[in-house]
């Protein structure tokens, strides 16, 4: 089975258990629709990808994995989107869960989808319950506080950020969560793949930066010009348009050299340079040729 | 150490690792606020109390359960008072997290404690792993969809209202939950626990209603009313005062009898009944006496 089709046959048995019996319906419809159909499921294919690297030895554990991490990233997309936050009604090119269903249905179907994500590991690890403790405390590490996704958004909260804690735990965490988490899944040591999901992260936060400025609505599926509108730092108001591309393409030159030496590093390879070229907006892409 | 002791304990090292290293400040102080003070502790302190009348076999393992189950009452009660549901700028006698830190802070210091919830089970079961997984599903299913607090939760969104599975989801599904994980963390089975955790789950939910028409804003540290106001169903509306005082007398009775025969038989009874007086308000006490 590719990748893709373990992703998406994984994030479906779990939504399979969170809407056992289709009640309230309506949260049940929310959690799916903030789950499918979905994005790029990037951090996802990048767990499993370090997972086959690492020989999969428990492929259950390491889809579980995945599922998790796909789970929480929507989770935290679902929560961004609210009034109180972005307020945006568009979201990989449809409504946002509050746009279709409302606020308070929006804030719980994030938080049902944080609890589904942890549930989601237990059952995966069953047959490895030696990795369960460490996927938990490395993907909680990746999405809560103080370093991950949650402490990420608050930083925007704060009259002053610190840029580095702010990139890092809002991008960064998830991808370095991704390789950490493929490793464990298959007895590896999660360390050796620290470099490279420290690498991704920083590019596909200068990609999202660049996106932001110079993709169109089509292209994103969700609004333009977010970070100026809400007053975040951005790379591209740093640097101008070509120093963030020059940017962009050095980190993930970085990232293709942070692979360790194992059998999947080809096929890791070619996921990161196909990724790098999805992540470069359209008009930049035609400009550069 | 007494039952409050390791709980409060517990909770203190919990919000230690989630806001460890002090940023982002707002958010640490916004997590901190929504656990200390705390209210009475019960449902921590059921599945403290059931973990000791069952050996107390792994300490560690059960403080986390507990301490587990305290963080997910403290993020649900963090997002019920935001402004799409409950509106209340009032807990346990002082502001709710949204009128102290606003709502974008509030949104993510629940998000926080679920996945920190999650990470204190992981590191409390370090020397006990054969509890983590089931614990993460016995937990988890207690709290998220479609049987746990988010799910009782959205059951209010619904046009219609099934009401035995609203009461079980919203609030039985943590007294179960923590009968059970008591259970699990001392290697017992929690079936035998499941009818004192229904009883008590309905008890408390008699209790809760009546405090919410006859207690006063001082007892209660919350505003009053709260279900005529959001059109909620309440047994007080359905069967009068007095009928509503006498379900919680035999729902109370039939929680100490379903106490199975174990060592610490008594301690349970008389946690059960002492929790009972203290949930009758006091001015149905007074006019009962």
């Amino acid at each position: 089975m590719n990748l893709q089709n373990r992703i998406e046959r994984g994030l479906e048995q779990a939504i399979t258990f969170a809407t056992a019996g289709g009640k309230p319906p309506k949260v049940c419809a929310a959690v799916r629709h903030a789950v499918f159909p979905g994005g790029a499921r990037i951090r996802p294919r990048l767990c499993l990808a370090v997972a086959l690297a690492s020989g999969d030895r428990n492929p259950d554990a390491a889809t579980a994995a995945a599922t998790a991490i796909e789970l929480l990233h929507c989770a935290s997309l679902v929560h961004d989107d609210l009034p109180c936050f972005d307020d945006s009604d568009l979201r990989r090119g449809r409504s946002s869960v509050h746009a279709e269903f409302g606020e308070p249905l929006a804030v719980l179907a994030g938080d049902g989808l944080i609890v589904s994500a942890f549930e989601t590991l237990a059952r995966g690890c069953a047959q490895a319950p030696e990795t369960l403790g460490p996927l938990v405390t490395t993907i909680g590490r990746a999405v809560g506080t103080p370093h991950g996704l949650v402490a990420g958004q608050a930083w925007e909260s704060e009259p002053e950020i610190d840029l580095r804690d702010y990139h890092r735990a809002k991008t960064a965490s998830l991808f370095t969560g991704a390789t950490a988490a493929g490793a464990i899944a298959s007895n590896a040591d999660p360390l050796k793949w620290l470099e490279l999901g420290e690498a991704l992260g920083a590019a596909y936060q200068v990609a999202d930066d660049l996106r932001d400025t110079a993709a169109t609505i089509e292209e994103l599926g969700k609004p333009v010009g977010q970070d100026v509108a809400h007053a975040r730092p951005n790379a591209v108001e740093e640097l101008g348009l070509a120093g963030a591309v020059t940017l962009l393409q050095e980190t993930v030159r970085k990232a293709a050299d942070a692979i360790p030496e194992c059998a999947g590093a080809d096929m890791l390879r070619q996921l990161i340079l196909g990724e790098a070229k999805r992540l470069v907006p359209k008009k930049l892409a035609q400009s550069a040729a």
